[in-house]
């Protein structure tokens, strides 16, 4: 039996470095890939590099490999690029690490290989290089994914929560929770699954947007494990300023809204994959909302709180209520395995 | 308790994103790559590079993590740093992404990132941004790697088995089967494992030694998964060039000799981790055998064939009783997470 044979599953020797992973690369993995450069079956490529970049990388260990929304190969390509948007850096280049647990059905990794390489056409990345691992049913996950990205600097400045000021505005993109509150729905099959879909997204288009800002634009960060408040968190510490911000103005989707709230969950504290958060000067918000809100992905855009003098490190809530708390680093496990 | 303390495990909220993945990674793992690039505690890192630049990636599952002669920390560097050196490539920067299992001792994690800093002393690398992701017990192997390099092209040449011409002469660095043979033997508790050491280490010393030798230097490889039989082999296929490999010249230690021939395994099928297969010029031949024996990595460095105008993609053995036999790309599974 061919190693890709549609109802094959991954065995263990797919992963022996003889002649079933060549096998597996040649007829699986490369097709997908061709025009993308992988030279020769080589371990490593070339690439060219000028000036100042960007390197990133993250694992994605996702469960359901597959989601409304997206799967984990969409993810593995957006998500790492978005980490380098959030820097002002326009991605370049991928690698890709896969790790396959023995038994997973062929079907399912030509499917996540297909997104991963159509979010890569998306994103305009290429993949350059990649590895792929087998290891024995029961020490891993059906498949685990490592992107690692380059991209190179559009801009001059260098974004960083320790450019903030006070009275410097914060936006969020669009409504927040929509990836974690739709992975949760789907591992947990709750009846409101059919109503959720993970805001998955490739940011750079936004985040090149705000750049044109130039020095009025502070900081940026897409929002994912641990939420917008793990963001706000490390923006404050990070800057040593204080952060206020106004519950009533997080936009949240109706159906993510209602899902948080049947399970206690704050949408703050919910992972997105589509959603980042920018620090602008006071006078540059108004024209930052306007930049985000005429593109697709940012037409829920909104302000959503201020940088103050006070309270340094600290991020305050005015609740909708008219309370004010503390919004502190998320603690307790919202649920593993999000991204 | 502290997420940290050295009798603790790793959880499922060291990958929440939240409070107790901040702990992790500011108390143990900052402070480990302190004086490498890690600013404000980044997703992403900037990097300079110019010119042509190499790429590359591996995951790392080895099992056991710890082993005679170095641990998964040590192999996730040298091994990806070999991948870029036999490009001709001078490492620079490394990306790391971590994947634990719920339940892992917060001891053993610290002991592997140890050995991991050191390697990147040790090779020069500095490691510029990393990712931990922890999954539940039962869906992991104890501690998965991924490495991602970046290195910059020392030399003129575009190393390629395309280059290999009828004559040239076929070189190992060192001793073979070393690595797979002491893995074989720890895993299983063999009696020959107290004789037996990986080999893995920093190749890119030897490869700057050869490079020394321009043009009359083709092609370099290092021997992991499928051992130098796979090496060979895909040499074979992409130069379009038949090799030839004279069994009594290849040089395996005695202790891996009489544990592979227990076994019933080939040591050219068996990885390696601090072997580099080299193609020179005929001319070349005692030249580069030469730079390879005056470094301590390539003492026991040996030229094992030579590449033929005949049966091209093929390679033959020419036995220590005097047959000849293809030696094919491995089939087979030698056994599982090797590396």
């Amino acid at each position: 039996m061919s190693p890709v044979d549609p109802t094959g599953r991954i065995t263990l020797e797919h992963g022996s470095g003889g002649a079933l992973s060549r096998e597996l690369t040649e007829e699986l993995i490369y097709p997908l890939f061709e025009g993308a450069e992988y030279p020769e079956l080589s371990d490593a490529s070339e690439v060219r590099l000028d000036g100042r970049s960007y390197v990133t990388t993250d694992t994605y260990v996702v469960d359901p490999p597959v989601f409304p929304g997206g799967d984990i190969g969409t993810l593995a390509v957006f998500g790492t690029c978005n980490d380098l948007a959030v820097c002002g850096a326009r991605p370049l280049y991928l690698t890709v690490g896969l790790v396959l647990e023995e038994g997973l059905p062929i079907q399912l990794l030509r499917r996540v290989l297909e997104s991963l390489r159509d979010a890569a056409a998306r994103a305009g990345v290429h993949v350059v290089t990649g590895d792929t691992k087998v290891v024995p049913a029961g020490k891993g996950g059906g498949i685990y994914i490592n992107t690692a990205g380059i991209g190179r600097v559009t801009g001059e400045d260098r974004l960083s929560p320790r450019r903030m000021a006070p009275g410097d505005r914060l936006l969020v993109s669009a409504p927040v929770g929509a990836h974690g509150m739709a992975i949760l729905a789907a591992r947990e099959q709750l009846a409101v699954a059919g109503s959720l879909r993970s805001d998955c997204a490739f940011l750079y288009p936004l985040c090149r947007a705000l750049c044109g800002l130039g020095a009025d634009l502070r900081f940026m960060r897409d929002a994912t494990r641990g939420g917008v408040a793990a963001v706000l968190n490390e923006a404050a510490r990070g800057g040593e300023r204080g952060i206020e911000i106004r519950e009533q103005d997080v936009p949240v989707a109706g159906a993510v809204a209602a899902a948080a709230d049947l399970l206690g969950l704050n949408p703050l504290e919910v992972a997105n994959e589509g959603v980042l958060v920018a620090v602008v000067s006071s006078a540059a918000g108004p024209a930052a909302l306007e930049l985000l809100r005429v593109h697709e992905l940012g037409v829920g855009a909104a302000e959503i709180g201020t940088v103050t003098a006070e309270h340094p490190g600290r991020v305050i809530l005015e609740t909708t209520v008219g309370g004010r708390r503390i919004l502190d680093m998320p603690r307790g496990l919202l649920l593993p395995r999000i991204c």
